[in-house]
């Protein structure tokens, strides 16, 4: 028998925003590969063998998938969210890129963080909106600061993933600084920590408010656009131009 | 009993990615508002009442929603992909900063449209990315072009919603003209039409081979960024700066 990879994403956290096609794959799988936390959502059973490694090691992760699926694995690396958002899809081709082969690969999408996160909080990513990770370790900081600003300058919402981890703690607040310069200081900021699971956290707060501390490594934060209003609890971003 | 309004994501066409929260929402419903493709992917049943509408009704579709909710009714309003990406949620929360109360409402989130596309055709928003709608039924193309600018500029992976419609065919053309302007040549492009229907189609270019006509209001586009590349027949952005 073939093997095969998909690369399967598992939403935020709640098993109800699982789709029934990563259920089906995890299902009919021989391994599953991914970060700890990732791979503890999956039920040990019979036949499945759970591979779970640390952060940070996303190409040696692909490099254990491609050879297992040569060896006949059914293999899945498992992502939070979707997993071609910061995850784990890019990482498998940067190692079939160096590794050559035509494995049969699938890449089933998930709930993503930020839509979770707009979800709970209303409708804050209603109109055009950018997704930026704000994590250095594969990219300067420069680069992060010259996006914020185009992304500010052309009025999108933002949604940021990665915003603050303590190996970096500087980030975030420059994040901010940025963010001073170029919006008002009204615009809506929403800090929402573990979306969909028991420690699920949401804070709207205007930017003016917003500090470093009020993100970690578990929060996603968004940001909208200068029309972006509260109705109620709600935030929301109005379908047309301001 | 006191009435509800879910809006829910029903995801981009495949019924393998319509998340359990949604299908049990949909199970509870007294009243489900939409979109007419989008109600007609519900299944009747005793007890519930689809009520489809034309596009471009979206407000007249909240006010309803909030009515039949008013009265008791559990009412889901459908989206495709997800109801937070130019879709219904917006809407709904315009209908209610006008018309006032504290409805029971939550938003479900779904797969939207560029994800599924972009896990069809491996990875290619695999780093940070910009989501523009197209449509200029709500804004001038003066700010679809600001923000392409700033898109590529800030050398963001770009998702186009709404991309080319029979009532506005030139909109496109002139999309590309600017991108052709702000980027290489070589830049890839995908065309991902009716991703995970039946008419499922996807076509990978170069900005010098894309035509106004590869796109329809079926079709997501998607670009990639600058280091965007093809590996086999995947196409995937690293996870790296340039």
């Amino acid at each position: 028998m073939s093997g095969w990879i998909t690369v399967a994403g598992l939403g935020p956290g709640s098993d109800a925003m699982v789709t029934p096609e990563v259920a089906a794959a995890l299902d009919q799988a021989t391994d599953v590969i991914g970060y700890i936390p990732y791979v503890a959502r999956v039920a040990a059973r019979p036949g499945l063998t759970l591979h779970a490694s640390d952060n940070r090691v996303e190409l040696d992760r692909a490099r254990h998938a491609l050879s297992l699926a040569a060896q006949g694995g059914r293999v899945v690396i498992v992502s939070s969210g979707d997993p071609g958002v910061f995850a784990m899809a890019s990482a498998l081709f940067e190692a079939l890129e160096a590794e050559g082969g035509d494995p049969d690969i699938r890449i089933l999408p998930g709930i993503t963080a930020m839509l979770a996160a707009a979800a709970r909080a209303g409708a804050p990513l209603g109109h055009d909106f950018c997704a930026i990770n704000l994590s250095d370790n594969l990219k300067p900081m420069a680069l992060i600061e010259h996006r914020l600003r185009h992304a500010a300058r052309g009025d999108f919402a933002m949604a940021f993933y990665n915003p603050r981890s303590a190996s970096r703690p500087a980030g975030f607040a420059r994040v901010l600084e940025v963010l001073h310069e170029e919006c008002e200081p009204e615009r809506l900021m929403i800090f929402a920590r573990a979306v969909t699971t028991p420690d699920e956290a949401l804070r709207v707060v205007t930017l003016e408010e917003a500090t470093p501390d009020m993100a970690d490594m578990r929060t996603v934060v968004l940001v909208g656009n200068r029309a972006t209003r509260r109705v109620g609890r709600w935030v929301y971003t109005p379908r047309g131009a301001v």
